[in-house]
């Protein structure tokens, strides 16, 4: 009965990328790189999606940027306990970028965009440095795509002094949405955009406990001092609010997220 | 390099789902019953489901029922219309069926469970006439996972109104994150809940002509006179608000909902 209920042959990848039980193979399945190409990381920080990209393309030539010293730093040291070899780091400015025009085969651009006060001049900005007909592949998360169960007032308002605590930085914790016309914008063709769901119940252990507690409700938890010094909230009902954060994590709760990414060909 | 910026061969058929351009492929690629095998579709509506569950399993026994001898009539009429004869239709309420204990082998449940008070009651008084070993699929929407872009505060605030109308007529129309919880709390075994996400940008012509404008549009249209009239928003913010979304479907516009379909065994 099970080929039945749970599907066509052909769908069954499909069915696989559901149960998929880490936010790396969600986001990073297919991220992968030809052996010899020239791929540039742009915007490394300390590293998390480095290490991804170099084990998924190991004969690719990876060269990842930041601008912070420190968290290129951690980069390097995180690669070199891999004993990773593909990877070059060097410290620049995603604006100003010490490298030959069309030097890169591909371009890779995970959790930046949404910090920046100009995505679209950051991504024309980067599209120089590509080779004609290589691909830029843009991955955001969207901070409006979050909801769960159960839900309260206090949970809901914690997760809004997230976003709004990160615009007041100047980003746009709900770009996700807007990769397609972005990427557009900035002239790269043939852009495609999918969504990279990430849905958790208490069926997927590994999710509940790295993905809500230790990712999201970490991230939320980030924020509590600019919220309650800045007045979002106060003290009782931020408490209350991360508490009942973590009912989405319990027996009968259940989370959603939703990250995209984008191609474009230059 | 089309092969590695889109992923491995075995990943094929998620991005062939990612590319689906009708909801009806997002929905039911798997809603596939076995030949010879008796399904009982409780609340069926004018019919929008029966006419896909008959055509995906053209030789499994469908049993339709609906409380709405209104909407039976136009069920019919669509079945009759198509040629199709997998299809017997019965006037019952879900929660007082004329059909022997244990007597399908399968049961469907299609956008019915958000309109009852008590949805695990139905889950549970439906489970007493599927056989033992048996499947249950329940598919629903869940209207807090919507959102676009751009956005406006009116646009919003219609949606809204979307959200608040079903819920002053008992219904929940969040109940698409419960239905791992309920179909645990009714008792059934193996729960599986995938989620079924419709992403639309102008790439999909199609999605943004079928459901951005005839299906959510024309849904939260359909509760204007009821927002006005009850106060949730004056008549210029629901025009603006019906306006702005529109821009959703538009050269840069985006849009974003979630369904959940849930599969449980007894």
């Amino acid at each position: 009965m099970k080929n039945y209920v749970h599907g066509y042959s052909k769908r069954e990848s499909e069915r696989l990328e559901d149960q998929a039980d880490t936010l790396s193979e969600i986001l990073h399945y297919d991220t992968e790189f030809p052996p010899g190409s020239e791929v540039l990381e742009a915007g490394c920080g300390v590293g998390a999606q480095t290490i991804i990209l170099a084990k998924n393309s190991p004969e690719a030539n990876i060269t990842s940027v930041d601008i912070s010293p420190e968290s290129l730093s951690s980069a390097k040291n995180l690669i070199e306990n891999e004993k990773i070899v593909n990877v070059t780091f060097k410290q620049a400015d995603i604006m100003d970028l010490p490298f030959e025009k069309e030097s890169f085969d591909h371009i890779f651009v995970c959790f930046v965009l949404e910090h920046l006060l100009d995505p679209v001049l950051a991504l024309k900005e980067l599209k120089k440095y590509l080779k004609k007909g290589g691909s830029i592949t843009v991955i955001e998360g969207d901070h409006g795509s979050c909801y769960f169960h159960p839900e309260s007032k206090e949970s809901v308002n914690a997760w809004k002094c997230l976003i709004k605590a990160q615009q007041d930085l100047g980003g746009d914790p709900m770009i996700g949405r807007r990769i397609y016309p972005l990427l557009e914008e900035a002239g790269f063709k043939n852009v495609q955009v999918t969504p990279r769901v990430v849905y958790v119940d208490k069926s997927k252990p590994a999710l509940v406990d790295g993905f809500i507690k230790k990712t999201i409700i970490a991230m939320v938890e980030g924020v509590k001092d600019h919220a309650i010094n800045s007045g979002l909230i106060n003290r009782g009902q931020w408490e209350k609010g991360i508490d009942d954060l973590y009912k989405s994590a319990q027996k009968d709760g259940t989370f959603f997220y939703n990250f995209f990414k984008g191609t474009g060909i230059k």
